[in-house]
């Protein structure tokens, strides 16, 4: 394929009209008070699928001949890619293999096999899954479809940036997750033909920073490990295409760090309303906490994807709301007898304070004979808070402490 | 004030034009596969405060004097309507107090604090604090601003009514939430003026039907006790003005109940990746659930507002997984000796199911000398699978059962 062009997206986002949506972009408050400028959100996790994935599965689906379609598609993923691709491929009407590793979340697996994907799980990891995706597409002769490295998937992802500028013509700023970089590749293209002085960041984990290290060597490079809660970009190596890319078109890339990014899917939650996975949300934990050297005048943070496990969700809360300081683990030693709890409880009632959880300890080998130690789960404004309600069980003549609580 | 009109509502809608978001209609395909038919959320937790009561408040305040400007306004909520008239009274510029009862979530009074207004913290109860408001109005002279007894607060939550008209001019059918009734209110005038056949649904929490029973007698009625999870419509009574517009324009009301709510919310979150209250998600539960007689050829369902307590959203999904069969409590009861419970691992990790929290129950006194019972938390498919695993284990000789949790 010839060297890809923004009419190759213009091309893509046409054939994509009646297969994905145009997410809306969203104002958020919070942040343009923060930067004094304007602050969106282009939130992919509502695209269908749940994440922006969808639009290059498709675009790669349909640039295929007829005898290509006839034998199917293959794709090996444990999470967006797979989804995007089976939608994509139901929506062409043509059959697709999906190869998971075992340990991919059951509600992903269920998801894949409901869009109407043969699903095949193999291998622990992505990588065994990818080798048993690349046996299988020379055994039936399948047509294997890459989440990056492919100009079709590219162009597909693109057609995110058309959307940005046609509704935000005078953006001068975007924000985007990278992880093997096919999504910042087309949106990059896509932008920096129609408004070359339009900045692209790239934002990665700090646990794979493949793409800043490839940057700062100025070539490819493989990370020896890759190790982020960020699974949607936990990438080792980007492409020679997407490297390429980037180097040319992307500005700047900073990294977050797992605390920065769970915080920052808290705070999607809990102000956004919005559900965003660990690898959506870089962008925003790239916001919040102050990363990026020029915010602009009107900037768009793209948030990638929502498919984050529920379970995960509730973990993620309970982590997020303790680091922020607004739980605290208060450990409370009392003499083992009637009405010591009621004691503490009364204290904590005249305080409005919320008991999210109580641990009654009586059987510990390490409590003296004759005390039982209590711990309390609280729900508390912030860690000041926390301690004034400590000190007041004090003054009640109770041996109370904060736990340092590592979640 | 005279009959109320669409004009008024127009009116409303360019006032609120800098001020409030017009949400955009997002498809469902699940529910389109469920119902054949399209089917569209009006997600109003993505609007600004986070709740569509922002546009009632602004259109009240924007239809002060300038003395009753001056003087500034009251208003009493746990919830949604605080932040609405607090952030609504920022915007144009004037003064307000807003009264919550003291058990009000901490971060809604820190939002509502965050924009700009006086919060007084009164009652455990919202009528202690309502009472509380009527008190501090007359004593400082302020305007109250009711949640929803006010012409110009139903022709400001009428603007939902156009928005959707606008986006979507074939809508048949348009289901919303009641709790005193001021939403469904000012939709219902829109609609039923613009598109005389369109059908209005109203959903009512099942524990707090002040709708249901109104019609049923045909007067208003005030419930005896009003009990659900949909904290922003526990509601207890109507008001004339607003029983008099469900009497006109409502053509049926359905009730949802709280583990159908709680569903829905977490339906939701996976699904839709927004999050949305109880108040705001009983309309998707009434669908969910078919309990909507017809459903129309295009029907939008309003989600009301995402300004559910973030620590609730944690119980909430651990508590509709385990209703959903998603989470098993497996009880092994194994004699202790090392490599018991590794031999139980060991077949769990062999069907791949993730274990999310193990409880060693050692000390218990049901349990029999020399054996102890280990209680454990199961992420599994659905509730055949859980039996599979048991009687996987009890292949393996080893005495295992599945608890009946009642989170």
């Amino acid at each position: 394929m010839r060297e890809l062009t923004i009419e190759d997206v213009r091309d893509a986002a046409t054939a994509l009209g009646g297969v994905t949506r145009a997410t809306p972009l969203i104002r958020n408050y919070k942040l343009e008070e923060m930067f004094g400028t304007e602050v969106y959100y282009k939130p992919e996790n509502l695209q269908r699928t749940g994440s922006f994935k969808v639009r290059g599965g498709y675009n790669k689906i349909r640039s295929l001949t007829p005898d290509e379609r006839g034998r199917g598609v293959i794709a090996s993923s444990a999470g967006n890619h797979a989804q995007g691709v089976a939608s994509a491929a139901r929506a062409a009407g043509i059959p697709a293999t999906i190869v998971m590793p075992v340990s991919a979340p059951l509600t992903k697996v269920t998801r894949t096999r409901g869009y109407g994907a043969e699903v095949v799980l193999h291998g622990e990891y992505y990588e065994e899954a990818f080798a048993r995706a690349e046996e299988i597409q020379r055994e039936r002769d399948l047509v294997f479809v890459h989440p990056f490295d492919d100009p079709h998937v590219i162009a597909g992802q693109g057609t995110v940036g058309l959307e940005i500028f046609d509704e935000l013509p005078d953006v001068d700023t975007v924000i985007v997750p990278i992880g093997g970089g096919g999504l910042i590749s087309g949106i990059a293209l896509v932008l920096k033909t129609l408004k070359p002085d339009v900045r692209i960041v790239g934002v990665e984990a700090a646990g794979a920073p493949a793409a800043l290290k490839a940057l700062e060597v100025g070539k490819l490079v493989t990370l020896d490990r890759a190790d982020t809660i960020a699974d949607g970009i936990k990438v080792r190596k980007l492409s020679e295409r997407t490297f390429d890319y980037i180097s040319r078109f992307v500005d700047e890339v900073v990294l977050v760090d797992d605390e920065e990014i769970g915080l920052a899917m808290v705070e999607l939650m809990e102000s956004s309303k919005l559900v965003v996975e660990g690898a959506g949300a870089v962008t925003a934990a790239a916001l919040f906490n102050n990363r990026i050297a020029n915010v602009g005048r009107k900037a768009v943070a793209l948030l990638g994807g929502g498919n984050v496990d529920i379970n995960l969700v509730a973990r993620v809360i309970e982590r997020g709301l303790t680091r922020a300081g607004r739980y605290a683990l208060l450990q409370v030693r009392l003499v083992d007898k009637p009405g010591q709890l009621t004691a503490v409880l009364e204290v904590l009632a005249e305080r409005h304070v919320n008991i999210l959880d109580v641990l009654h300890d009586r059987a510990a080998w390490r409590v003296p004979i004759g005390t039982v130690d209590v711990a309390m789960l609280l729900e508390v404004r912030d860690a000041a808070h926390a301690r004034e309600i400590t000190q007041l069980l004090r003054a009640a003549d109770i041996d109370a402490r904060l736990a340092h609580q590592q979640p």
